[in-house]
């Protein structure tokens, strides 16, 4: 069990942590958020999502009601609070408290949640995911809006179809998954993922970052008939990391077996992971 | 000041009113509401909004955690509670609570918030408003779901604007407002609203039973250009009934002063919301 949440800067037992009825994220859905990796204690690339977290609330016209050290801090303080080496972290900015029910406040909510440590079996790594295509393109893609209504209300057709997440299409190319950046890996071995009209994943920032040095990497939007011709294909995300694809609907995707390029990303992830924790990013 | 609200089926004060910060409305815009009016201490055409309730939730997938007659008990209850003659009324439900932070709880939570009776200076009226174009396609247009991002972030340009509401269009056809259904009589008093791709409102619907019996009506979305030979508009909701459009963006609508349809179909459905009221729907 998680002990403490924070709501607007006060940690709170878990248990009772609540937010007013009249919340715009509640009402209106005019929300964002964030969400990381606590590893040995530490949140795992938190400058960089730091950052995605202040550019969201700057697109939003939202404004974070601590600054950048507060929150540093604050974040800190919420993981020795709770005291798990490994968990995962969410911190939601919403358009504060609206009495008509539709106006933004002048003061945001900031509401910090920590999660159980999201672990998947081994065998989603030997053996791969399958996607479900989906025709969809997001709102404001580039924003990390709360609204995650259509993976949801698909979550049904997705179990019936033995898949593990969307694949959001539009135009006959590829965007991203609900939760996830895509990739294919072409003859060649090269890396091809959507550069714009999606969230760009921290994970993804990191994957190409490595990917760069050993492989060619195109930024554009896979055409849905290159699924056809792929040797790999793979989705990125904070708790999935790099994990392998080898369906996506009815196209099996390469040998239909996980393909070096993606178990080379993740082993070069999991090193960059590690240097970056040897760093210790504890605020002091 | 508004004294109460419900929170899950119980009556607790307005002022401390809170939701879990695990709720997937909160948490991933998992959620859908209903808007109504209070009139004499009565819900007006409540049974409307109770089938569009229950019809939203359903597409959904969410259980409303109270039966029908319960809940009309239950709000019949807060009104006392409250107060109030005139007001207006939200029902929110959202997906439950998500330790998880993604999966829908099989116990929806429910939420009702009485809100201040909205007012609309008479020039409204009398002057008619203006719409800004704004090219988008709700994600689900016939649930009535929370999510208003566009409406709010597009506040100050509406300010900048001098306009009232976006009035949404896609490929060349006109669908609805943020807020509101949008409809264009064309010479001949021959009214033309969108029949489908839409929030089907309650005040949209009685308006048409009105309409019908005096203009010839056609359901399809108005094409742009249309716009010009208009020779009035007007929007339905709710809150502002029957409001005359006298300009959108650049294109002032007729002669730019509010027509005698749109006055004859406020009139008219002033006298059915009296009519409804005289019948008075209290549950006993």
């Amino acid at each position: 069990m998680i002990k403490f949440a924070s709501v607007n800067g006060e940690i709170v037992p878990a248990e009772g942590a609540s937010i007013g009825v009249t919340d715009l994220g509640l009402l209106r859905g005019y929300g964002m958020f964030d969400f990381l990796l606590i590893l040995n204690g530490q949140p795992l690339f938190v400058e960089d999502y730091l950052d995605r977290f202040w550019r969201s609330a700057h697109q939003l016209k939202l404004k974070v009601p601590l600054d950048r050290d507060q929150l540093m801090a604050h974040i800190q303080q919420l993981i020795e609070a709770n005291g798990l080496d490994n968990a995962s972290m969410r911190l939601v900015l919403t358009g504060g408290y609206a009495s008509d029910g539709y106006s933004p406040s002048e003061k945001a909510n900031l509401i910090i949640i920590e999660h159980e440590y999201p672990t998947y079996t081994p065998d989603k790594y030997e053996k791969g995911i399958k996607l479900l295509l989906h025709e969809y393109q997001r709102q404001f893609p580039t924003i990390k809006t709360t609204n995650y209504v259509v993976g949801i209300l698909m979550q049904e057709e997705l179990q019936k179809a033995g898949a593990d997440d969307l694949l959001f299409h539009h135009g006959g190319l590829i965007t991203e998954t609900t939760r996830a950046n895509f990739f294919i890996v072409l003859p060649g071995d090269r890396i091809v993922t959507a550069g714009d009209g999606i969230l760009e994943g921290i994970t993804r920032k990191h994957t190409l970052m490595l990917a760069r040095k050993h492989y060619q990497v195109e930024e554009r939007q896979p055409a849905l008939e290159e699924l056809k011709t792929a040797t790999e294909a793979f989705i990125t995300s904070s708790t999935k990391r790099v994990m392998p694809v080898v369906q996506v609907s009815d196209v099996v995707i390469g040998n239909g077996q996980p393909g070096p390029v993606s178990k080379h990303l993740l082993e070069l992830l999991k090193e960059a992971e590690a240097a970056y924790l040897k760093n210790d990013v504890r605020v002091s």
